[in-house]
């Protein structure tokens, strides 16, 4: 059992800031994320994207913003449970909570700030009958760890960044790389379409457009895919595979937690934003995306602000009986739970004589 | 008379971040500050102080976070009305408000925004009979210009950084510095401390430790002023000077926005922080540390979030029968009025043969 002051489900930005916030109030946090790594979409989705509306940064790539969280909340020994899903959460008699992830892992702590985002990512996949008998026997949606198709015959579908940048990638460590999309048109950085046109030409990318794989097969693992080219089923082929990954994008879902008694509203969890940002259950946060309230702006800005009410609020339900004296990390540094210690040189007091 | 949308009074980290959200809704903003310089207490007070929880900035200097505000907003070309405080305003039968300044200047604009932090700052002056009498003709309580010392007998009071940093600066500029402190002691960076014993070691620099100013002399303009040492009226000394300038440091004062009918509470002025942080005046708004709500942080990241939000009703004010619908800044880029445009690069959409 993980225990913990503030469980915060989701680790993009702003469950990541809340960490931050609530080491000054020296609460310790731990983060469930369903991705692989910190960061949310701003990691998993456009790490390489410039957002320009991050205060003080005239521009800000999405992944330098999760480096720099990260590096500001590192005093404060965040835990992390990254790669499961928050599935179910239980109210004990003494109004805690214990959340189980997808695969178990139980977290026990007194406060739950959910910073979902716009839920977790789901991959889309490809509407084939028997696709999930093979998920993680030759089937997979995200790619974890390259290492994995080193000296295999691997083929991926799809038109975007994602296809091929990991076409590109793959090519020096599969045995075989098929690309298959169902578009002449690839739709990515221009970079990326002339590498792949380049490892095409030298034979290093078997390129199937416009092509569709309509069929898996295999005993237990996958064995092998039927792909139909020019939408002709005189063209079909049948291609001997270890992998095939299907690159369609992720799309997010609320997912279990829309099933944790909380007020949704068009998908969001409703929040008192005249307080705390607290739900209809107390003790139970939601903050930045992954909440809804009168004028509520899906901003990294807003979550900023978010997280830091919330954990004065949590700072109250913890320690019903003290009172928070807000000191500015101007005036009184910041101290880690590492022992390291930020603060600004202090005036000297000396006389001249 | 100064015309735009949004009329800012403070321009401190919020109203400035205030320019850039308004800016995405093209509605156009002029700041009005007091103080002669952009950045507030950030720019004036503590421009080399390191602040950490700005979020994503583990460690940020305040003027270098004014810099970086500044150069965010660039691009919507905000006007500033420096060194002049918002005295009056006066809503005309249209509902737009018309604010004018301690120097007279008028603005207009259906928008106020006030984002005044704490107030504006005002000198402690020294509790001296006349000293009034010679405000801009000898007494001087902020440096704007060092020039205006050249070749100037001056004395300085006070005892922190102020008072060391410009006896430094202004021991090449003047031709006689005196500095008085009432204490020995001094307070301020250790730099400061030693360079000032070095130039008066060099006689670049008289010192007056314990002393204090107690009398100022002149007819039109000062003349001289009345030194006591040691507390002892024996040790009374006259020196002539041709300037006087206390560095007792700055006080905020609410000020005249006080009597502008609005709620104020603790000094601060009440929103409605359910929705847009208007305050009882519709179309005058109240931002940053100027704002009281339940659960309100005076922190510059809360600001932030404040002006985001102050701005999509403002703009719902101007325009109401518009809807704006946001489009994110990694989506849709960021159009300056200047003409600029930033924005991520493009996907390509090409075939490959």
């Amino acid at each position: 059992m993980i225990k913990t002051d503030i469980l915060i489900i989701g680790a993009g930005p702003t469950g990541l800031f809340t960490v931050f916030e609530a080491g000054l109030l020296k609460l310790k946090c731990h983060l469930i994320d369903a991705l692989a790594q910190p960061g949310g979409q701003c990691s998993e989705i456009y790490p390489k994207k410039p957002i320009y509306d991050i205060p003080a940064f005239p521009e800000v790539l999405a992944g330098d913003l999760v480096d720099n969280l990260m590096e500001q909340i590192k005093p404060f020994e965040p835990g992390f449970t990254l790669g499961e899903r928050a599935e179910t959460i239980e109210k004990l008699k003494d109004d805690t909570f214990i959340v189980t992830t997808s695969k178990g892992t139980k977290h026990h702590a007194p406060v739950v700030a959910i910073a979902g985002g716009l839920g977790s990512f789901e991959p889309r996949k490809p509407p084939l009958a028997n696709i999930s008998k093979f998920e993680d026997k030759g089937v997979e949606y995200i790619i974890r760890d390259p290492e994995v198709y080193r000296n295999k015959r691997v083929v991926i579908a799809g038109g975007g960044d994602s296809a091929l940048d990991w076409s590109i990638f793959l090519a020096n460590v599969a045995s075989e790389v098929t690309l298959v999309h169902r578009r002449n048109e690839f739709r990515g950085a221009l970079d990326s379409v002339d590498r792949v046109k380049e490892l095409k030409d030298l034979g290093k990318i078997r390129l199937v457009t416009p092509g569709e794989i309509i069929q898996l097969n295999g005993e237990e693992n996958l064995e092998s895919v039927l792909i139909r080219k020019n939408n002709e089923a005189s063209e079909e082929i049948i291609l001997e595979v270890d992998h095939f990954i299907p690159l369609f994008g992720l799309s997010p879902k609320l997912g279990p937690i829309a099933d944790w008694g909380l007020e949704i509203e068009k998908n969001a969890i409703k929040v008192d934003n005249s307080l705390d940002y607290q739900t209809n259950i107390p003790g139970i946060y939601a903050i930045g995306d992954v909440n809804t309230y009168p004028g509520k702006l899906k901003l990294i800005l807003c979550g900023f602000h978010e997280a830091t009410l919330m954990c004065q609020s949590a700072y109250q339900r913890i320690f019903p009986d003290k009172k928070y004296v807000m000191k500015y990390t101007t005036v009184g540094g910041v101290t880690g739970f590492d022992g390291t210690k930020k603060e600004a040189p202090k005036a000297v007091v000396k006389a001249i004589d």
